[in-house]
């Protein structure tokens, strides 16, 4: 028996066009240790979004096809082609993570094993009708999970669980998060409530402080307010943090946390030292919402570092024995701790309406689509 | 007997003015595991500016006193007085290194077998006649070595064998340093062609060009040349260098060295990731040449860093046994690698003539003043 579905793909052409389509792709037979899933549940994550459209400029996307098969193009500035070489002319398949049942198994005991079970996935390649993967690339859910619930298994709770484990690993005890009322964020919240972790939450919205402390949050900073960095400094004297996790990138908030981080340190210190106190302190950027330059002022000593931080890197230096550890908590808080929620549900096609675009593409605090493969258009 | 002498510190007053005079003080007996040195000699280092002059503007210093006993002040700007806070109204002894003989020593036998000897000395307040020092602050010397020669015995050589470490201990395999023609870089330059390292030296002149290569130094990049991205990438790809020690600081230097990484990285792979290459790129900002701000474009991918270094922080890091070991190495290479280069010699009072100060405060590349505490103004 053959399984088709569809699958969509984003391409980079070598005339500076991007092209997202839907294709009907035949699943190979798999392997001894892999699985067939037919997807039921697949998330549309920020971080989706970079491989979906390159650095095509959306604002140019038009729309030809069927309403059934879409074909979205968008124009690519000339000065970002170099960014897409290594994709060139390439289909690349969408989607991080999601979940479905196992329709078709390999001859092995741990695929065999599986056959009709719903499973999280991670891996790429998600936004299709089925996907062939191996056994280690699945996630066995408790009894009763659906694939909705299980559709966000992967990227934002090993992300929330990779901060709390970097924070811990490089020495710090208490961190602090930006964008905090993210879907992200929210779940950060809950991780830290429930493992006794000081979280300092900074939000640019009044309606996001509620949310925060309607969550049980405890410390809250508003970036827009005129007294933020009294505020926040006063947050990291209480918490004593001195790591922080930004989602924004572009500015100076970096550049005001790590202010706020020594102007703290300084507090509880009495030695003077022209370079600043000997407190380190870091930030992490993981995300871009503002992809304008990060301006470091660096008035806040010589122990300091910021870098990029990334849930692939992290997960190549925690080591698989430490993710597999990882997962099974997970697993356990899909419908607690680890739960997401969507404010949308679409189909494939549904998916690459100019409208759908236009909306996700925005990243509003908040709001999640989810793609559901089988449903009609 | 009594010994006494000439000490040179710096004050910050609450009517936020900076006075910068020279007083006469009388050593302490010397403690059992303590020596006194007659300072001989001692460097004016960039490192030495901010505790000299601390955020005061040089530009308004006067003086008043007399050629012996000249007495600097100048105005600090209000907003800047928080940075001074820790050391207010405290006179702060001035001078990171210096050498000189041991004109007295405590009863242990560590201390007494220096008596007599030309020593190196780490541990500030070297702009003084004497200093009175525990033992292990002491560097001895081999035979022959003169004060002048062991002066800069400590910053510059620790620092350039500590870039050389971090790079090893961070897993990086070639370095590349900005302002390179420094004494600073001749000095890592020197190091590095010893030890087999390639070393990408970007300069900003012709000149320092010229005279780096007169040095033997095969890279050289002209950060001010049209080409310059094109040339590190180059050099980049040449040398496989993943690290860089700066010394500007402000503007997007730094990020130009990122992305010029990135860029030689993907040369060398054939994976695409949206996420940039997994190649990790570091940046140290160990001075501020420019004291604007940092500008990082963040177009390197995530695997990335940016942080403060520091000779102190690091040596704190690599441990006691390690430096030791460091400085046995300095100890033998004072007349070769680790040779410094002055070009003006001064007494205390000289070095506070307002036309001494407004040289040395330049930071003008290969210009460098030794103060000679035992010299007649």
């Amino acid at each position: 028996m053959t399984i088709k579905g569809l699958q969509l793909t984003s391409l980079v052409k070598e005339d500076c066009t991007l092209e997202i389509a839907l294709a009907e792709v035949e699943m190979p037979e798999p392997l001894p240790d892999e699985v067939i899933v037919r997807v039921e549940a697949t998330p549309i994550n920020p971080s989706d979004l970079g491989l979906l459209f390159g650095p095509a400029d959306m604002r140019t996307a038009t729309m030809s096809g069927t309403a059934e098969w879409p074909v979205i193009s968008a124009q690519i500035p000339e000065n970002l082609m170099p960014l897409a070489t290594p994709r060139l002319s390439k289909a690349m398949p969408v989607g991080k993570e999601g979940a479905g049942v196992v329709v078709a198994a390999g001859s092995s005991d741990a695929a065999q094993a599986l056959m009709g079970k719903t499973v999280g996935m991670a891996g790429g390649g998600m936004y299709a009708q089925y996907r062939c993967l191996k056994v280690s690339m699945c996630m066995d859910l408790p009894e009763g999970t659906t694939p909705a619930q299980a559709a966000s298994c992967f990227v934002n709770p090993l992300t929330a669980l990779g901060m709390v484990e970097t924070m811990r690993t490089e020495g710090h005890t208490a961190l602090v998060h930006t964008a905090a009322a993210s879907n992200l964020g929210q779940m950060l919240n809950r991780l830290c409530i429930d493992e006794g972790i000081d979280l300092v939450n900074i939000v640019r919205k009044p309606e996001q402080e509620a949310l925060l402390r309607d969550l049980g949050a405890e410390t809250i900073c508003n970036s827009t307010a005129d007294t933020f960095d009294n505020d926040l400094t006063e947050a990291l004297v209480k918490t004593g943090a001195t790591i922080a996790f930004d989602a924004i990138g572009g500015g100076d908030l970096a550049s005001r946390i790590l202010k706020c981080m020594e102007v703290a340190a300084n507090q509880s210190s009495s030695d003077y030292s022209h370079y600043g106190s000997d407190v380190y302190k870091q930030v992490y950027i993981y995300g871009r919402l503002d992809k304008g330059p990060t301006i470091l002022n660096r008035d806040y000593g010589v122990s300091w570092g910021v870098g990029g931080w990334l849930l692939f890197p992290f997960m190549k230096k925690a080591g698989a024995q430490r993710i597999t550890e990882l997962n099974a908590r997970i697993a356990a808080g899909l419908k607690t701790i680890f739960a997401s929620h969507y404010t949308r549900e679409v189909s494939l096609a549904e998916a690459l309406s100019l409208e759908a675009i236009a909306e996700y593409s925005k990243q509003t605090t908040g709001e999640k689509f989810l793609i559901t493969p089988h449903s009609r258009t």
